[in-house]
């Protein structure tokens, strides 16, 4: 389930969520700016800090291109690392990527050879055996076609990769179940129903798929709440009638953990309300 | 009205308000930790460059105590003039901070003399002659009383801060009543209705308030809507239901002005649509 | 001359030059990785928030390819403009990019139309009038000829550009003066005499040349002297002989202006030596 | 010995030494800022990301008062274990410093017991067993004499600090002497000789000092070298003569490992020397 920022990062937590998605979509959106590297690869490690910081489950990364060549990857592997990233998700496109939501028109693509060095270079920097590198095929969303489609997933299965993300905006799931079913279970597949959002959960079990991503909906939530709550502001000049429909500021404090913090503090403060730099 | 990051001060401006309050609480919260100076007053300006870059209304910081002394909150004006943040309210409290609305009990306040010697030197250092600087009272809240509130108000005041920014938990406005008519308009006042929101806005008017922060709101109103939209997911391990309740990913990149860089990309790459290192 | 840090800038300024050189070698050099955009632009920007805070004089950016494409540099520009960095040069590499002086071999350049449209965008941008971008062009280093460097040249200047920076790697100054004929004075031309040191600089003035960057001297200055020193002090186990060969800790302080601390706590604080959080 | 950034820090190791000191007046002073957290502590902790990406001997952080209270140190060393920093030293002033040689008269220190509520916090945070607390005393060089400075070390010391770092700033080592014989080997204990660097290091030895730190030589060599070419090549207007004086180009790409990212290219890219985006 996606997330954007430690908040909504400890929200899928407590959902019970086994897993997070920090999107680039809705990381850049949460920011105010494009998904298109307009924000840094390091203003988007900062965030995932923070993320990781909150939560206890594996975190997987929408990472772009890799945010560069091989050397950019590389090093995204090492600091995704030290900062306890399950793993991240690249994607076989240039480098500043666009949304492949926007442009309708066939897009260029990476160099297959290109790719498959760049998955090797990210293999064998991690130090964790656990990390996960997922390739993301953009060949149908690109407009190439299914052949193409399956020739780079294998390349990018044989060159190392953990799973293959088989993207597509089509309204239907027919492409996705074209490509399973050339694909034959050789290697997990990961998809996200953004645009299929209609396909009943059982079919993506059915036709052997293993991870189903929701990729933008606690985004997508907040925007129409805050929306919403922000007219009716707006309008009413009031909060009477708004208190009743927003999370109460207990809530946020349960969320911060701030009941850990007044416990430390009755721990490592000399008496319980003194402040650092109070004298006697 | 709050924002917390750029996503929300997009939407409180296209609402239609005149400011936004960059709440610290609201700012800490959505990174996924304490209002107690976890995040550096860095990570809080970094949040506040994107609110800036998103947005063309005033911004004023809830800026805790300036981040540590006089010199901390000028080197702040400093910076905050940089990314063109309107203005910043500090608080007579000590560093680091605790949110006013957990402790019950009379906490210790800012010395007089020493928070005056910030204001002025915050006055001194700004270059912008519109920058604005907010002294906020926290005396009410921290249990000193009325007099000790007056007395700080008037020192600030004289010491050249441009308004008051008075504080109180209470659930109705009798303690903000009693402040208002003992300040008899001496300076432009500041409230915050997070705790008496049952206050209507026009009693606000009555009492010669020159403006009201709605703090939170955007922040509680994601909140409530992540935490709704995740469960649901979670238990139905379906979208069918979900994609009516949420922001269209149109709207998403209505939000992040997707439009803006296509007709920019027109302009200013050799023919549409081609991109950088594109390969024939 | 080159700075790479806050510190370097101000002995620049110190020393009394007119302009800064934040180079990009220098500055990757000095964080410990290499000059292939191992770094993001924002860690970038951050060393020259610091360099621009040090120093009152203009500072120029040796800002590689622009980080992108031409969003990526247009939004640099925004960036810089309010860090209050007075121009950017960029060069007509690919990204990631490769430094000019490690590969012998032909390299790759960015395509004509595409890098003028990064002009353009980046000049359409600026809101201060004097902001400068210079291009740099690499056809010279990367082995492409005069013809072309003289080409890319005057499309640039075309496309906007304030200035060219012609780059060569010979250890002489014929490609130059070569290059300097044929431009015949049209518009204003920088070298950086990295290899062809042995220029007196009376021959750059009577080609007609603008500007002389020393690109890295200061990075290399000080890798001496910590190498030297270090050394020392790790053979003698003993600071004795060491003192008088590096600054005092008052040029130390000097430079970190504490005296203007030291009077402003006499002016701000409520008695010398008091501090924050201090009580009676 | 003392390192400043990713560079001084790779020289520190190359010379052989055997741990790096993360000087915050070095690392203040190479930003051009004033050691009083002027810089942020995400600021310091992104210079020791770099220090420790360009390393592998332990990096020991001067980590001023913890940045605040017991609850900001705790912080910190999780922040400093995610980055591989083997330890850090907390002194027992109060929030921001002033750095310990700039005023002569006695400065107000942290109350005891909350200085210790602080090293138990951080003892008790830390995951990695090998991580390291050092308590700074500071009562000699506050003025508080030696009685104190013993109390304080000995509380420091039950309270779970893994060493003492006792600060002098008289000219000779009188002071250490009789701190030392009093002590009489309860614990290890750090000196810093940047005010009596004329002891010999056999008499660190002799008194059963564990380690000595150089604290701030790279800095002052590099200050030192920098003014000196600065002022050269601003006279002479030419590089001739600077040249030789100079670290080579070469000896910086060797600095930056500018090797292994060219065997790497020849690994990862489909053909050597071939970039990504490359056009025929």
């Amino acid at each position: 389930m996606e997330a954007h920022n430690g908040l909504s990062a400890r929200i899928v937590e407590g959902a019970g969520f086994q897993g997070i998605w920090a999107s680039g979509l809705a990381i850049s959106a949460a920011m105010g700016v494009r998904d298109n590297n307009e924000a840094s690869w390091t203003q988007v490690l900062d965030v995932l800090e923070f993320m990781s910081d909150a939560t206890s489950i594996p975190i997987l990364l929408d990472g772009d291109t890799g945010y560069g060549n091989f050397n950019n990857a590389r090093r995204l592997v090492k600091k995704l690392e030290q900062r306890q990233i399950a793993g991240v998700c690249i994607e076989d496109k240039l480098f500043p990527k666009t949304n492949s939501f926007i442009n309708g028109e066939a897009q260029p693509l990476a160099d297959i050879d290109e790719f498959c060095g760049k998955i090797k270079a990210m293999k064998d920097t991690q130090q964790d055996e656990d990390f996960t590198v997922v390739a993301r095929v953009e060949a149908l969303i690109a407009g190439w076609g299914l052949d193409e489609a399956l020739e780079r997933a294998e390349a990018y299965r044989q060159a190392g990769a953990d799973a293959i993300l088989i993207h597509s905006k089509k309204v239907n799931i027919a492409e996705i179940e074209d490509f399973m079913k050339a694909w034959n279970g050789r290697h997990p597949v990961i998809v996200v129903p953004t645009k299929y959002y209609t396909t009943p959960a059982q079919r993506f079990h059915e036709l052997g798929i293993s991870t189903v991503i929701w990729a933008n909906h606690n985004l997508r939530a907040s925007i129409e709440a805050m929306q919403r709550i922000t007219q009716k502001i707006f309008c009413e000049k009031s909060l009477i009638d708004v208190e009743s429909r927003v999370a109460t500021i207990d809530e946020v404090f349960l969320l911060q953990q701030a009941d850990e913090l007044q416990t430390a503090e009755e721990k490592y403060l000399p008496c319980s309300g003194k402040l650092t730099g109070d004298r006697p």
